[in-house]
């Protein structure tokens, strides 16, 4: 039996290969099909008011890349060469969308706005807010392998960075590379254990992109990649999030550590923080919203006189969400932050509550300055949530003699 | 003197940090500051006729950035807070652009749609096709050398597969590790070469995203990564364009390799894309049109014998355009290519002709299968232009023995 077709069609722009600017996540979730150029894919819905069964899918795209598409693209999506729709009046996008008698059109609410108002003219334009695909939150398992891969390799990158500080010394607060007096002193540096991480993910297949590895006051931005001396007794942050080469799923983790025993104000703070992740991780299940987990955070360290000051500048305290869904980009939705958004099986996100505060704190309470953050990263199911993450985080694997 | 300002902006969006998908080169052109989350860039003009002087500009980002962005602003950008400008009714750039007496905005066409949508309601809104910083394609001597920099790490790490290569033996044509016989041989492929780039890419500072590495047939197909052992007496195509992981400036190179002698065909049709690079680069200069090099160089492979065909499917024979603006992205204008575009003094541009013929190829004349493509970049001058390639692309030293 034919299937019925309704008009309406969404309507994807974009690349999908690794590189700026034009990624579209979207379009790689769809079609698994990899290209440096922008090209088109269509979706014809089968009842225009169920956005997410499709009729029959299409990618527009030129002759160059056509017969890769066609032995590459995922099960049930048609390459069609954009040439064959090209003539002088109109573009080939509007030919074909013609062709196929579409009156309508969905379109994300990021689509160019130059090609959108073209469009226009030619056909009803309705913009979609994202998530465009909202099945693309829900993993599958070999998504969810996938990101326990890309995990895996970040747990091996981090041992890696934690022996090579094991097999330094510290001097006068700094910390310096073998274990034996040498002629020249080697200050270690956020940019070495950087590289020690970034090349081991390499090797492993994993793309490592503005990999943090901050230490002290830097730690303090939690956007601070990081840079110079690593100081010894300080949080030292590494939060590593690589992408897979071959399949562009990431995973995400971060990790406080320390050379050298620190302050006991210090060893407070990372185990507040480290409190507060376990009390996220075991509010995480499938129906919770995240905004629910963020406030409970929030109060978490407000009773624990760990106080945040999002109006002061730069901000101090627990100055950003709990946590964000992971796949094929490395920030998407479910948001498990000051936003309404609820939790469904399948979800895979991120929980990692952080403190930042400054020299400057003018706090009744002693704090230390600096940054301390967690992550893990957690499956949503019914009744709670599986950690995908395997390493450790207890306070005395995390200090490094 | 103050200055007299305009009514009129221009506004970008975006971030620019390295990863997707809202990367904005010209926002890191123009700020030389990079943030991994969203923000606007706002360029007051001092004559609404007159896109390239500007009044002043802001960038408007959130807290969490405010104070990295006021240190590492690009001189003449002040950062504001985005904070100070929200209220429920209106978004902060709205409430900005009001307080600033803006009544026209100009944006890229590839804005979002929904973002234009909305400030059309409060401005009048115009679309600025790209580019949309002109003087961006215009290097500055920063810039060439960082350009210079990236290029001599390409060239360190294509020298380094070529050794590898050297180091190898072939057996019944492949390429096999080693100049001894082992007990187990490892045959060489195409990831394995990648490898090799993409690692001292990384040792120097660059990111390999996407290198090509590609052999035989695969070669036909320009933008086919490669995948599997390679083929001895065969052209080995390796395309190496990293990014600096500091700057964000590019290069791009393409030599095409043989491990063992390959036949007096595929010698001939080296030259003959040899020849036509040659010819290609002595034509560039500032004033010339990108469309008379991209004909000039389309008729050269005709005369020799080497016909396109670029309605077949796949395509073959000189099936791309001769080369591209190479800066903050990999491929950015000018373009040399089958569409108008003068060329101008400062611009860095690749010249890369290429021959694509596969197995099924038709022609009266002996044309071998595979793919043979050279690159080199050049800065346009007044006269001619600056080779800043120092690569050798010479036949008998891209056979290895």
């Amino acid at each position: 039996m034919k299937k019925k077709i309704s008009q309406t069609a969404l309507v994807l722009w974009g690349a999908t290969d690794l590189g700026p600017p034009h990624f579209s996540a979207d379009i790689l979730w769809r079609t698994g099909f990899k290209a440096p150029d922008p090209f088109f894919l269509v979706d014809i819905l089968l009842d225009e008011d169920d956005l997410v069964d499709f009729g029959k899918s299409y990618l527009l795209i030129g002759p160059l890349e056509l017969e890769r598409a066609k032995k590459e693209l995922n099960i049930g999506i048609e390459a069609v060469n954009a040439n064959d729709y090209k003539n002088k009046s109109r573009g080939y996008l509007e030919n074909f969308l013609k062709w196929q008698g579409v009156k309508k059109i969905i379109v994300p609410d990021t689509f160019p706005c130059g090609l959108k108002d073209k469009l226009a003219k030619s056909f009803e334009v309705a913009l979609a807010l994202a998530p465009f695909y909202p099945k693309r939150a829900i993993k599958t398992d070999w998504e969810i392998g996938e990101i326990e891969k890309a995990q895996r390799a970040v747990e091996v990158a981090v041992g890696k960075a934690m022996d090579y500080l094991r097999s330094c010394q510290i001097m006068e607060d700094r910390i310096i590379y073998g274990r034996e007096l040498v002629e020249e002193e080697i200050v270690v540096t956020s940019e070495m254990l950087r590289k020690i991480i970034d090349v081991k993910l390499y090797q492993q297949g994993y793309l490592g992109i503005d990999t943090i590895v901050s230490c002290g006051l830097q730690a303090a931005d939690p956007h601070c990649a990081g840079s110079g001396p690593l100081q010894a007794y300080q949080p030292i942050v590494m939060d590593v999030f690589p992408l897979s080469m071959k399949t562009h799923y990431y995973a995400d983790m971060t990790r406080t550590i320390f050379k050298g025993e620190p302050s006991q104000a210090l060893k407070n703070m990372y185990e507040t923080v480290r409190s507060a992740q376990e009390m996220g991780i075991r509010l995480v299940r499938a129906g919770i919203d995240g905004e629910t987990i963020y406030n409970a955070t929030l109060d978490y360290f407000n009773v624990h006189s760990y106080p945040t000051e999002i109006k002061k500048c730069p901000m101090e305290g627990f100055i950003h969400g709990v946590g964000h869904g992971v796949g094929i980009d490395i920030h998407e939705p479910p948001w498990v932050s000051s936003i309404k958004c609820i939790l469904q099986k399948g979800n895979v996100v991120t929980v990692e509550p952080g403190l930042y505060y400054h020299k400057s704190y003018d706090y009744p309470t002693i704090i230390p300055f600096g940054g301390i953050r967690i992550e893990d990263m957690v499956l949503v199911t019914k009744t709670g949530c599986r950690n995908l993450t395997l390493f450790s985080k207890d306070l005395e694997n995390m200090i490094i003699s």
